[in-house]
């Protein structure tokens, strides 16, 4: 799990910025005619998940901070549409200026549906079109349209001219990575992209994912808080690379060097670079250059605006990239680094879980200081760098709020009381890890080992799942719900999402949700989370989250040699036996704990000796005692 | 389960058929200019599954006659697109003109990209506009034209052209269905329709698929086999309803006064008649006077044809109509008969099973004459009409082919050592039957035994999910796989199709399968079937198949409110214990066999009493002993 969440529980006074706003949608100064309404989603340029400081252009306006959210506003309304995760949060963040609209109830209206229902006739609906990918824009465009109204394309963002100390855009130091955290040169990642732009017949890729550039040049950047990315373009052809960076950054030697700049190996792996800036006039004279049969492939998440300077006719838009598919598959040498990774990440978390079993008896630790300790602890093993998104820390009601931040306002302390949900994770050279544990230090109630013990046979189904080579996440999903339903339980949100090397904590094109039906299938090698939970709400928050690899199994039969898979959890940390009903639970399911937990005191035990952390091995052992 | 299948196993010659319609496709008598490609796709112009035997176009120029597939004949080649289902009998059935294009497979072209791979530029694909679906038209047009060629709707269709001995259209006595069967009036049907129409502001509706109309109308026909639905369109306004049917089936007086035709109850409940053919002609006539508001609907299954009369800023395209989702909730007058449908069916089953213990040691019994004993004891039974689809009897490994059905050339013999499998289902008038058992009439080998455990656990985990209101069926596809995969099995169908009552034995929007993601959340009332199976090529087929009822669950907590649901099995027929490895069951797996067995027992056997059956009854009592 992990995302931006509540920096403020107290609403954002937002009604002069509203007023500003709506003259700025009036003022002819931008544009030709007024427009009646101004659209403003969560992304960057990139369509990034977590976005920069000067990209937090929907939190600005509104002051609802969730990493999913799109604003609307018009003369008479402004409204937020966000789903299920950040209904609390958006309530409590927002004035009564705005509207909050509940996605995926089903009296919820679409943008779309509202938009039309509220808009004078003829209306003009303004959106940057940096910020909107192309598939929301044709969608948008073509309902407004079938409706009289028109969707247009602002070249100055709205929200930029009334926010007056917006942030700059960082630019931080780049960090080269070699072979042995990559497994592959960036001359090789660049040969098999062309490899399979030859064999589609297409002659140029546009990428604009943040991570799949980083992923493509094997460098990292700092510029967005908890993800290793750098804002970035490139082009790539059969003869030509083009980077689009700030040039400052690549003055470094290493960097310099990495990316053979001065010496190009071979003409065809020699990168040209350009301002950051210039992505927009380059590809358009690329694609003045293209004959009617030439093909560029773009994501169709990609911008609008860099989406519609390719000519429609020479367009090929793709759900994913070719790089998002590389790089969903990791390596011999990127799955080492990420067990690798998650022993020290196990490591840190043992740490913390024994000294909090000494610590909250004395009512001195709070999911504030819960959450740094848990920082301190990683930050002292190898190679750490930093959270790989803000640490969920949660006792009691606030763990039933699925993406809680803990804030002075609404921190708690840890008592013997109450369960604890710590979800948290940590960026490494060699991995990037996510995982989450729910405990109590004094005695849970029946009920909560009761929920505790349907969310771990969710995640047991889901983890100890063999199933066809070929098959997609989202038929997983219902394993991990199978036993809440049993009970009349659920969860409102989905139960994976793919894990970056290094990279961000979120990534496609795999996972394990309902709602996703236009994932990749699963294949050996993809890393994922397994990650279900309960939620009672003013109560507790229950989650149990494993970072899984999917790697071959090898059961009895091979219908039509199609191969099967399972997972193998990365995350080695134990699994509280405490606030399980081990009466509830199936012999399989007890041996996969037991099996599970023995793997943890092997593993992380060997480290934690080598170490010499006496307390968390003491803590490892006794808490991976067999169940019977 | 239940399809057309193969007829005749030895390969139609239609090397003469396809040189006559290649002259067709020259022919400029037709139409302006050649055509390079012909589709011929299966449906007729109801877009209906089970066709008419002057609608089975495709099967006459290729001989394929399974239920689903696409033939395209260009100057050099004759293609067919069909599923796995039907791999093997596609191929049986076709001579060397044809290549088939195994759908699922990753290799396969769809049909637009094998078009654009062998089409000359600018080339015209012609295509009977009422035989296509206009969303189906709308993918091919698209991906047709961005390639340079173009979609050309045929007025004269081609097929019939060289087919010289085409049949009539059948038009069958019409019968009309009291509220003793229906539990609703076609008046309070149509007033439900309208105001769902007001509701989202809809001038006309247009119904085309065969079952909405026998529905609607609490009528049913004859003219396509195993469905009782007769040939009609039907046009409803607010003020209006017009239906489009032969007229001299409304010359009958029982059929006169249900539709009030000379008496009307209320002016906007008068039924105005039109011939079948007119439906053209008159929804233009409605279309002239639409006002640029208002709104029609038509499902986007609708043929092109019809589709392409309504302007296209006054159409509104659904993908299930209301009178399918209406339809798809059965009411307690429906489900009740339902019930008692399946109860004759069941004792219906009993005896066949009863009889096949003492025949089968004679060696006298075949695939054939079993289907037609099964027919014959249904027969038997209370207001049985006809068979809901041909009988799926295989023997063996003709069992491990998935939508079998014996001919003279394949019969096999039942006999003691081999597996053996019967789907079959019957129309009664007061509903529809669907029943897959495998049984063994000797000793079972252990991997039968084992694969027939797998699928029942399958069987079982989909039975007695408990799943929360508002969940799709394609959901709890994966609980009915989940043990065969863990043993490095499965089987490439859907595992559950919506039943109709007295109507189609495959109707939508709602069903269980991995590929249907369009499907209609499940809620109590509707009737769906569940069918997991396994099958070993050349050896044996398993498949285990009850209608269930969806029905509200009470488990101990209710998140959110949401309410929960589970099924009920409609059909009672036992399942063979011989055939289970019980080892491999849990407790709560024997627990629901037993249950079942029970209820089988103490329903169906007080009906073979009543009956005076004995044979059955001992059979039944036998076959459903408590397992231990």
């Amino acid at each position: 799990m992990g995302s931006r969440t509540n920096k403020g529980m107290s609403p954002k006074i937002t009604g002069e910025l509203l007023r500003q706003l709506r003259h700025a949608m009036r003022n002819c100064k931008y544009f030709s005619e007024p427009i009646q309404a101004y659209i403003v989603p969560s992304g960057d340029a990139h369509q990034s998940e977590y976005i920069a400081p000067c990209d937090c252009r929907r939190e600005f306006i509104s002051g609802f901070n969730g990493s999913a959210g799109t604003a609307i506003i018009t003369e008479q309304h402004a409204v937020m549409w966000t789903d299920g995760r950040y209904f609390l949060q958006a309530s409590q963040q927002m004035d009564n200026n705005w509207t909050l609209m509940k996605m995926g109830l089903k009296e919820t209206p679409s943008q779309e549906d509202w938009l039309i229902s509220v808009l004078p006739e003829n209306s003009r609906v303004g959106v940057d079109p940096w910020i909107i990918a192309a598939d929301q824009w044709k969608t948008m465009s073509k309902a407004l349209s079938s409706a009289g109204h028109s969707l247009v394309a602002l070249q100055d963002n709205l929200i930029d001219v009334v926010w007056i100390d917006r942030p700059e855009r960082p630019s931080k130091q780049l960090r080269t990575l070699g072979l042995e955290y990559t497994g592959i040169s960036w001359h090789d990642k660049i040969t098999a992209l062309r490899a399979k732009m030859t064999e589609r017949k297409i002659t140029w890729f546009v990428a604009t994912a943040l991570d799949e550039i980083a992923w493509l040049f094997n460098l990292r950047g700092a510029d967005i808080e908890y993800n290793p990315v750098f804002f970035a373009y490139s082009i790539v052809g059969m003869n030509s690379i083009r980077l689009f960076v700030d040039l400052k950054r690549l003055q470094i030697p290493a960097v310099k060097e990495h990316l053979q700049l001065d010496s190009p190996s071979k003409p065809e792996l020699n990168i040209q670079t350009f301002p950051y800036e210039s992505v927009y006039t380059e590809l358009q004279a690329v694609c003045a250059a293209l004959s009617p049969k030439d093909k560029v492939w773009i994501c169709d998440k990609a911008s609008c605006a860099l989406t519609q300077v390719i000519p429609k006719s020479n367009r090929s838009p793709i759900p994913y990239t070719p790089l998002c598919l590389a790089k969903a598959v990791k390596n011999e040498t990127e799955i080492q680094g990420m067990k690798v990774a998650h022993i020290k990440d196990a490591v840190a978390l043992c740490e913390l879980f024994a000294w909090l079993e000494k610590e909250i008896p004395k009512s001195t630790v709070t999911e504030i200081s819960c959450a740094e300790k848990a920082e301190e602890f990683r930050s002292q093993q190898k190679d750490f760098i930093g959270l790989s998104f803000p640490t969920i820390s949660g006792v009691g009601p606030n763990g039933a709020i699925i993406h809680y931040r803990p804030l002075p306002e609404t921190n708690r302390t840890l008592t013997m009381n109450e369960v604890y949900l710590i979800d948290s994770g940590a960026q490494y050279i060699d991995g990037t890890t996510d995982v989450t544990r729910t405990m109590h230090f004094g005695t849970p109630s029946a009920f909560e080992k009761e929920c505790f013990t349907y969310v771990l046979k969710g995640h047991i189904a889901v983890s100890a799942a063999i199933f066809p080579n070929g098959t997609k996440g989202h038929l997983l999903d219902s394993f991990a719900r199978a036993a809440l339903w049993e009970s009349g339980l659920d969860y409102l949100h989905g139960t994976g999402h793919g894990v970056g090397c290094f990279l961000n904590v979120h990534e496609g094109p795999c996972g394990i949700s309902y709602k996703t039906f236009a994932d990749e299938p699963l294949e050996a090698g993809m890393i994922v989370s397994d990650e279900p939970g309960y939620y009672q709400e003013g109560s507790f928050g229950i989650r149990l989250e494993n970072v899984v690899l999917v790697v071959a199994a090898k059961p009895k039969y091979n219908y039509r040699n199609r191969g099967s898979l399972t997972f193998e959890p990365l995350t080695l940390v134990p699994i509280q036996v405490k606030m399980m009903n081990t009466e509830l639970l199936t012999q399989r399911e007890r041996d996969w704990v037991n099996d599970y937990h023995r793997k943890c005191r092997e593993v992380v035990g060997a480290e934690l000796e080598r170490q010499g952390r006496k307390q968390a091995l003491d803590w490892l052992i006794r808490e991976t005692q067999p169940i019977v």
